[in-house]
């Protein structure tokens, strides 16, 4: 069931009972665990490990080496790890998925997203359709990133939080500052983000928080308080 | 017309002068109508039904079927409908649309989007580049959702509606919890929606009304008002 | 190091040390400068000049044709120049670049952004992932877009402007209304936007002012001033 057109590369291990559709390109060194099924037009860059019973749409680009131009502040981080995809994953189509990344098992990303390299996405979360995860940042189990979220670089975001539509999060103090230092902001676990909400850099959300939709988060939020305006306030105040 | 690299199921109905672009793929039981024009590596699913000089871009998937996890709160349905596309549509390039919806005459779909299933879009409407239309909503003839827009699932949004940019929606008042009925808002006749306004769940905003861009609109509004801010208030209050 | 599945339009100029990946499809009468990597699957339409050691990389649309529907208000233009590209430039995955576009040497545009016809780039400039930018847009030098922002038509972005990820801009005051003359928000040289800012049609921010995370700005921003809130007011006051 490997389709006549897909081009395999040097030294792939590619287990029983693994389907590829057509013109799908997988680059060398590549594993595919048994009972995998990957889509039509999928790229798999070099090193890739895909575990068993996950499902790779089409025109999905999994391992992409971070590039960069002469204005980037920070250069890409060179000899990163492969991609890791673990079992029973399920990545929609048209998403891009960067080397150095870590997605557990169960985990699906809705179409059209993207991950940048040095992420980690625990067991059975859900990173929504066009949602962007940028480099290095964490995120556990049973964790829900709705469609089109941005998750900034340098975020920290526990088990079973869960981030609305359109959310977005910034990581520089002082806008586009190449000096400093990037923070995003910290979601403690089972804290609960409004649609289009934006958070600052460098605050925390309090375990099971509350931000309602369309607020700007300034500062950090206690445990189970709901803020809601821009600035964000208490809405018992 | 139709490359030699292109992929064709059986049972395919393709009428006269269609043409198809190189390494497209065809599932079975496909019907394109007469004149259609089939870019590069479009992606074709089974039962598809596409009408007359429909023009479908490059990197198109027609047909999806949904997918989910163990964490997806509402499994997808079964037994969908094909997808249905009218005649004269215009489907731009790296588009998903999923199965079980219907786009009528007319309609025009930008880069990026993607469309889930059990959506109906009326006659000549537009969804724009990067626009995402959640499933179970219905949208009338001569809408205008404009690029970047999130349009929550089971919103209603009626005829001469028109969405500015990086509009967003939700439907479930108490964010993630799985157990409550889920209802976007619903747009009635000719209502105008500024960019990035956000819309709380459930409620309606009255037809001819005006939402300023950033709004966050958390009750009703009433037919020819206008409101801003965060929470939206009358603009002339 | 053209692959053989590459197909090739007539009076293309492919110089030397050209690399062209899988399924990739190259209309006629393209030019490829010496040393630029083409990925697979890459579509380059009609016409199209790409520089020297420029990188394209996979799924990506170069030169695309607009087009509309009945209801588009403004037709695109015809007899659109080609699409240029310059040297060293880097275009991720998953991008569209529409015909009638100048990008200058050392551009950067992250995977899955857009950029409609008629928009010039100045060198070194980068347009992040997800990113939309319109038709008739002016952007300088060194200019940052970041993560899906989304710059409207006709918006000019003097050299050296950051902008955050989920900036939303408008250019018609009385939303879609097909008669008014559109015109975007003016960014001066060194202004700075925060991440998920709204900017309303037709404003100026001076240079090197300062528009916080989340603000709507509904007016004139002066050089050097810091605004917040919705509506934005003086950081100060």
């Amino acid at each position: 069931m490997i389709d006549s057109t897909v081009k395999i590369g040097d030294n792939c291990k590619i287990e029983s009972n693994v389907e590829i559709g057509a013109y799908s390109v997988i680059e060398e060194n590549v594993v595919i665990g048994k009972g995998s099924v990957i889509g039509n037009h999928v790229i798999v860059k070099a090193d890739t490990v895909i575990g068993k019973y996950t499902n790779i749409q089409d025109f999905v680009i999994l391992g992409q080496t971070p590039a960069s131009n002469k204005k980037t502040a920070r250069k890409p981080p060179k000899n990163l790890s492969p991609l890791f995809i673990g079992n029973r994953a399920t990545i929609c189509s048209h998403c891009v998925i960067y080397r150095g990344t870590m997605l557990l098992n169960g985990v699906f990303i809705g179409n059209l997203a993207s991950i940048r390299e040095k992420v980690f996405v625990g067991d059975d979360s859900i990173i929504g359709r066009n949602a962007i995860v940028e480099n290095d940042t964490t995120i556990g189990s049973r964790v829900t990133i709705q469609t089109n979220a941005y998750v900034t670089a340098n975020m920290i975001i526990e088990d079973d939080v869960f981030i609305g539509p359109c959310f977005s999060s910034s990581n520089d103090k002082y806008i586009g500052n190449d000096q400093e230092e990037l923070q995003g902001p910290t979601l403690l676990k089972g804290a609960k983000i409004g649609n289009n909400a934006s958070l600052l850099p460098g605050i925390t959300i309090g375990e099971k928080a509350v931000i309602g939709a369309g607020a700007v988060v300034t500062k950090d939020v206690p445990a189970l308080k709901t803020v809601v305006g821009n600035p964000a306030r208490d809405i018992r105040r």
